[in-house]
């Protein structure tokens, strides 16, 4: 992510927008319109950091707040450290601390449920990729803190690339014809993934030139056995199920890629927190 | 939640943008046009439902998709349930499908996990509410599906009630002064909520006349005290570090209001599917 | 009002783009593009000043505006008096010129009417509250501009604060029933108001315990056997037909709170100008 | 004003979302989902009416209200007069409610006055004309509502035609430089209209072609003599200090065109009540 | 163009958005994020530059780069040339380059086949202008280049000029009839065009007091009739099948102004580049 | 493209706006508002379609129009051919004609110059494909019109293949660097593309494991070498100074991708008409 990002820049204003709407009443009532604060961004508990620059932005979003980081996204943090400095408005800084740290605090959690995963299968296991079960309008920021946390990215969305799930196969009638198809209309930027449920399937797609092979919720011995059958002349991606219990062992079979909608559909927050000390 | 609403149907435009961006180029490729489908949406697990009209509403803004709901929000489900029974434009369908799910596994997670904290509470207990702590830009909805569950919502952002902090009342010199202030000068509809530490804090913002008291982080034993000096004489809420286990003893302190963050920051999808079925 | 505001911040660009459409042609074909200017904004009139941080907002987003007040808001102004002296690029002055005497003469027309009442009731009087006959999408402003003129706010909007008609308390069969729902489901941090139509739905509504009772279009002793009912367990606001000539008199009857459309709904501008004097 | 107008289209949305938030609590609470109404628009007072198409498409804007107008835009109403009857969900009408009237009493406001100067100066008198002191974002409606009661447009804003001030003239060198190059360099479709403070400057915009002269705050005898000058070579518009005490005089002095800032920066709203009748 | 404008700056926005979607996934995975850059832009081919101003303003938008021109629009240009020089963040750089090279080739593109035109005509020739065949929401540059190029611009849209052509003729019986509405109720700023087929309509028009007369696709010898009779009474304006071989003969018809869509419906881009040269 | 597309929704929506503006004045003077029209749209020269759902949506964003396509899109057409016929209210046939035509005259334009070079090289040859030089904010209704034309598309922006240039080269120190990081690091949906200038480069890629091998600005005679020593292990793309007049030639080369940026950034629009027939 490298900011400043035109979508993500307007999506944050409605953020802000959300959240402070005609302003904040009580600093509004209560604080000078003058007053100064610094403050500190620190870690409550152990994890991996993700969504610095989304916090900076943020900050500077609503005014001149000055932002230091103290730690870097995808490096792991632990409790009391400290990860950012800031200064400036209090009356800014007050508008802008509660969004900085939901993101904060959502996208660490991603990048420190990502690192788990990627630390079982070890590094020369599987790629843990995340899927489209992403918050809607902040997929790429989801998808961003999955790679801070060691994972890599599947597709975007519905647009870059292309894959083959069994509605579409029914409609052009097998999955040789419907990888056939792609392959002969698709732009040559694209792959083409496919998922199938069974041996003959597989052996289809193999055959009409799929790039990446689909393995939907099946078993582990199944598992190997397609990484044999196709024998490198694709990738093979497992979906479907997978938890932090399973995932060492699919990535035993010898699976390419794992992809895991809990990285992102099941995020438990890390716990981060931001002290200010008025100033005057 | 009533729709449509001009700000989440915006909103709910953007996202489906985020996902579609230039067109579903698997089903481009490979469906016709014309075909049409039904399906059937169904929980895979037991929970409180919370979504269906923003389910039914983005049906509805990618085409003519008739949504049938099967089940209400609010109401328990059980697996194998059917929620909903669509029909449309096969394209329209596979558009609408993923976000559509993302916000129903979300919403019915919040609302399932509400739920317990609910009942744990039991219904001479204190209100459950919920915090700022929301994904941005879907606050709105993220409230509403606490109150599916059974809890209440604590104030919609910074805009719709004073809640003072220890800034604010670092900032005029004392609990008393900024109550006071306040009082004075907040609009007569706006309810006014002090967090306090001590008792000596408690004693000036009940002098003071704050409508709500915010206990931070109070141990069990300090919030009988403080119920008991309070005396219905303003509304208490007890706020930091609450959990499932610990939510129900809290409540027995006498306490009011009880806010839980992680009724919305950490949020365990809960498990939703569509299945569709090829028509011609 | 505390600028930025990201909503007010999109709405002052789509107002700048109202004006300036494709350009400035006038000034496009005559003027150099790097000729400056000062200029000096001042009142043709008197009243009460609301707007500054608007105005100056405005010069901000058109370019690089130093813009300095010497007035500020709420504050009594007179004729010939100095408001603010701006210096800056002409062409980017006279594309914000009109906006910025648009907002500043209807908003200190807001504020100098409301002083008027504020003024008449007396600083021990009832408190002159705005309604939501606000212009769309200026409401905000309108409301600050009431404050800068010794008033207050009623409720932002619709989702704010609970306000109970007629078609409410039909549809649930009685002023009491009413409340006792609002109370039962409604946020703890929301106020509960309810307009009353006689005696029989005033003593229902302090039973069900309504925050706040609107008295609306009630004549004079009523507003007072009203006010002596209550007794000080609820708020009582007066609404309806109220003007700068009956206005006194009705604060006189123990009035808490006095609403008035015609604050906003029907605004003298005060007359204010800019001058701009050539430089090079 | 032509519906549906996409700017238009997406400032009305903006404008519900203003006033509805995250929703109509008091509504949601108490009223059944299901429950129709009729309603009734009528007038309280006598005027011009303006707005009907734009109150029409805020109701069809929240949802299926059927809007039937009982009376049209710039028809004379008087009081108790029925302007138009809806029918609807009640939840959706009291969504659309405020805003509706806050534009027909506003719109309405504006054709009545505009209709008094209109009638002052009689039909063989001066053009009435708008100015640009309009309210941000809503210059088109309001442009319309002068059309309305009798008046007509001057220019939309800085981009439709050619209006040379002081400040240009001084850039320049004189009146007839700035005529001149004006004719040179602007399109063909637009008209030059140049602001003239004495009789030296007139002779140098009738000599250089002008299409328009403004006659900036002269006495009605200088307007005199000017118009006998011009001798309609071009057209005379007076502007500056115009109210319905001095239009007909400024009328008789032979001018073409009188605009008047006080038609939409000091509007004084026209009484319209909606009604509602719950059904069932 | 004068920048910035609120509604180009949004569209440019916009257009970025389009490009860099979730980031530019190259440059992030391989160039150091504080990597810095000069570059320069030079032209590859003969023409007339036009764009500068927008290509300076969109390098502004997505950071701190520094633009300095070496070349002004309106001058011509020759293979090889820089026409400016670049620098800052290589990251922003690469992010900007496309959208600005893609505007400079079109607009200059547009400006030197313009200018093409306009020294055909000659200098006592007939304007060359645009039309409304231009690219759906640039219509604002490309009429911007035309003028660089020489050109003139016909209106804006459908706004801020009447243009009645056959439909509405025939929707109220005649020119002569069609003119006198026009006449009667369009704004005083307004100029009245009208497009004839033949000599009779020719005369209604006149005697109705157009200010424009459109000869839509007459042969040569009626349009000097035309312009004999029309006698500078009017302006007249040819239209319809205009190309570089033939507009020189048009123009000696004593035509004032000539349309060519041409000048923005087939454009042919202007060969521009821009080299980097990669710094540390 | 498939529609409703939320992002070309919106976009068209801005178009509209930017020629109605704030209304069609000339429509609205003269014709009836309840006036009727059928039309029809028919093709004034030879050439290929494209575009006509999107000409079918802006009609249908203006209003209650009836839009029957009589040709489809990629089908080649000739001059008086009917394309589609369309009916509905005048004033809204008139507010979108030019946007419809302005889209179908240039997305044909695309389809039309696209097929002439699919045609030069033939079925067996080179896929055609288009660049990143489209008209900023209709890239993606280009690369549909690209496909009409029987193309193939190139990458949509920045974030979604991986492509290799210059800049990125020396930032890593080669060429086979880049591409070993690119595979280690981006999405395994993602291709790889590396754009080379000499053989040594084009063996790193290759080695590296590139999927895509484009050859800049490369004589034929290398081109042919390079396919030799490629050998089907990527896909070699040829781009840089491609014309109708060499296509051929290259393709003949054994290139499986030829990218044109003609296609879309000299676009040559084809002539279509509208032609209107007042009803009633």
């Amino acid at each position: 992510m490298n900011f400043p990002n035109p979508t993500i820049d307007r999506q944050l204003q409605m953020a802000l927008a959300e959240d402070i709407g005609s302003g904040d009443i009580t600093s509004e009532l209560l604080l000078s319109p003058n007053s100064r604060t610094k403050g500190r961004i620190w870690a409550k508990e152990e994890g991996v950091l993700a969504g610095m620059p989304v916090a900076g932005r943020i900050f500077q979003l609503v005014g001149q707040i000055d932002f230091r980081e103290e730690a870097s996204d995808g490096q792991k943090i632990s409790p009391g450290q400290t990860l950012a400095v800031i200064e400036g408005l209090t009356l800014n800084i007050l508008q802008a601390e509660r969004l900085a740290l939901n993101f904060l605090q959502r996208l660490s959690g991603i990048a420190t449920q990502t690192r788990k995963a990627v630390d079982l299968v070890g590094s020369d296991g599987a790629r843990i990729v995340d899927t489209r079960k992403t918050t809607p309008l902040w997929r790429w920021l989801e998808k961003y803190a999955v790679r801070q946390g060691g994972g890599y990215n599947h597709r975007l969305g519905l647009f870059d690339a292309v894959l083959i799930k069994d509605n579409h196969i029914r409609a052009v009638g097998g999955v040789k014809e419907a990888v056939k198809i792609a392959r002969e209309k698709a732009g040559h930027t694209l792959k083409i993934e496919v998922e199938i449920t069974n041996f003959q399937e597989l052996n289809e797609a193999l055959e009409a030139g799929a790039d990446i092979i689909m393995l939907d919720n099946m078993a582990t011995n199944e598992m190997k056995k397609a990484v044999s059958i196709v024998n490198r002349k694709a990738l093979v991606e497992a979906s479907g199920g997978i938890t932090l219990e399973n995932v060492a062992e699919i990535s035993r079979c010898g699976i390419d890629i794992i992809s895991m909608g809990s990285l992102t559909h099941s995020v438990q927050a890390l716990d981060i927190s931001l002290d200010i000390s008025q100033e005057g």
